[in-house]
């Protein structure tokens, strides 16, 4: 076996021991003679897997009490849908700030379903390149709640601030993230949003899981007529068990937030170990003549590195080079082209050390 | 590493063979140095995995080219709020036969969500013991599909034949089956049917995927509000990639589906095997003067096996002796209490033999 370096954005690589250990337990979970994949959500062995994943996770970011924890399917984008449904039940527009597809995708679903909507601000001037201010925010009198995208995977925009919302009258207005691609990757104040919700397949775990975290004043206002799977109090009072959940993806979720608090040492070593993969690659692609990235630097993502060559005609052998040199992954988004290094937690920083040591020698050989 | 025998529901055994090829290729799949876990579900890989598996489920099923087959995300229980929204969106009502829990809550779901509906039979009057005569169906007149439930996982009732609809006016109505516990049990002919679909978490794979099997004309119709993620003609357009899909479950499908061809010889052996499993169970059932079940002859699941000792007070001990033998997971569903071993397809003959050996001993010890 040879494990190669995984930039991939979603599904991501996964933490080398996290795999180890589910291979080990595979067929046979703690000598009970059956797999995780096996038993059903309600016995004793998931249940005590499944809470124990979310007091890990809760120690992780601090999450207060009055928050509850889902673990759902679907993706963030069955929450471009639930999310309306759940919180302009009873009137009041979704507030979008627009930096990038991932948030376009939310506003355009809010639409889709028929629900007022407000751009509270936008980034598209810039070509997405640089995040809007607090002060550039533009609150409706009618603002339900403010959703924003933390990082946009694609264009690698990242916020470097927590937005503050509040409509004219003073009132707050409840904060929406999609996390999907940022989450878990340094300290968070949970306190400071209604809801936070990601899908696991960059941070947390394997594709088919999606995580919400949601505030309890903001259950129990889903009107009864949506669908009862998408409703947050139901959801929340089952456990996230109205139906069976993807167990065995709860399972792994689990197993990379011990790794998280036990292997790497919790959020803030996290996030130490994030900025200086993300630094060291930016400064190499800054001090290049052939790599470029486009963002603003406060608003870079530490996840998410997109950068072109400047001949597009090197694309094809930097990739196949790259390819084999055991760096996976690094092809751009099919929107925008050129390449992107996605360095999620289980990228290791030896694998941004290689990566960088491929593209100074290919620049030299070939650029 | 003890393996022991596992009667759950759901999520339900796998196949031994297929955990163990999953468990080897864990960390590396096929040399290319990272896991299926790992993998863009757009990566030459992963699509050449999806393909495959949906090949292989062809094959097996001999789906018809008019069909179109989807690997989606939420369980049989979204599916209850998706059939309505796809196939109702133009009016018309859904017609349900009632012969348990499960199709109950697809019933009461198109209720929730303001859709007409109407009952065309239900075995409720028998206690749901006997599956209602195909001449007993009462079509309504606005009839778009007609619902049932191919085995009810609680109840243990099975449809012994496929029911035909046809409306007063003589119009065939789509006929649309919940297939969850009994799909891939034996030979099937697709081509009576309007939609099937299925929880994996039975027959199929891990909990977390959904089967559905569309037939053509059913695509297209349902209105532009609904949420992108509902749309049939949508999710088939974008071979159930309109987001990122539960790709480890889809593979861990493909696995059991090359298990189900290879290993086994397709599903006419596996029918062959299923029948003489059940009925050497039922034929223990019936010869004891402690165990028994309820339902008709010709209605008993081959699937699950629910049965109650004569003695109540015994069922502790049952569960603790047989937990105690290697026998796991034979309590009854919480709403109905007593027994219930599912025999699903990974459940294999000598588990089978193993409870009845049990059963037997515990009978003479404790009857």
């Amino acid at each position: 076996m040879t494990r190669r370096y995984n930039f991939c954005a979603g599904p991501a690589a996964l933490p080398e021991a996290v795999l180890a250990r589910a291979q080990d337990e595979l067929l046979d979970y703690q000598g009970r003679g059956l797999s995780v994949m096996e038993m059903s959500h309600r016995s004793n062995e998931f249940v005590a897997i499944a809470e124990q994943t979310e007091a890990d996770l809760r120690q992780l970011l601090g999450i207060p009490s009055n928050y509850k924890v889902l673990f759902l399917q679907g993706g963030a984008s069955l929450q471009f849908a639930m999310l309306p449904m759940n919180l302009l039940g009873h009137g009041g527009s979704g507030n979008f700030i627009q930096t990038g597809i991932w948030g376009k995708k939310a506003l355009t679903e809010a639409k889709r379903l028929g629900f007022r909507h407000h751009v509270a601000a936008s980034s598209e001037a810039s070509g997405h390149t640089k995040v809007p201010a607090q002060d550039a925010l533009q609150i409706s009198t009618d603002a339900a709640y403010l959703h924003y995208t933390s990082n946009e995977t694609i264009g690698g925009l990242e916020f470097d601030y927590v937005p503050q919302a509040q409509r004219s009258d003073g009132a707050d207005v409840p904060l929406v993230c999609d996390m999907s691609s940022n989450i878990l990757s340094g300290p968070l104040d949970v306190s400071q949003f209604g809801v936070i919700y990601a899908g696991a397949q960059k941070n947390i775990g394997p594709a088919g899981l999606t995580l919400v975290v949601v505030r309890d004043d903001l259950l129990g206002s889903a009107p009864p007529t949506i669908p009862s799977l998408f409703d947050y109090q139901q959801l929340a009072e089952a456990g996230s068990m109205v139906n069976t959940p993807p167990t065995y993806a709860w399972y792994l979720a689990g197993l990379v937030f011990q790794w998280l608090k036990d292997d790497i040492g919790g959020l803030e070593a996290m996030d130490a170990i994030n900025r200086r993969k993300a630094q060291k690659l930016y400064a190499a692609i800054d001090a290049s003549e052939l790599y470029s990235n486009p963002i603003a630097l406060a608003n870079r993502s530490r996840m998410n590195v997109p950068f072109v060559l400047d001949d597009a005609r090197l694309d094809n052998a930097f990739l196949k080079e790259a390819d084999e040199a055991g760096l996976l992954n690094l092809k751009g988004h099919r929107s925008v082209g050129g390449m992107r290094a996605s360095l999620y937690n289980a990228v290791p920083e030896e694998a941004v050390d290689a990566l960088i040591a491929f593209m100074a020698d290919f620049e030299q050989r070939r650029g």
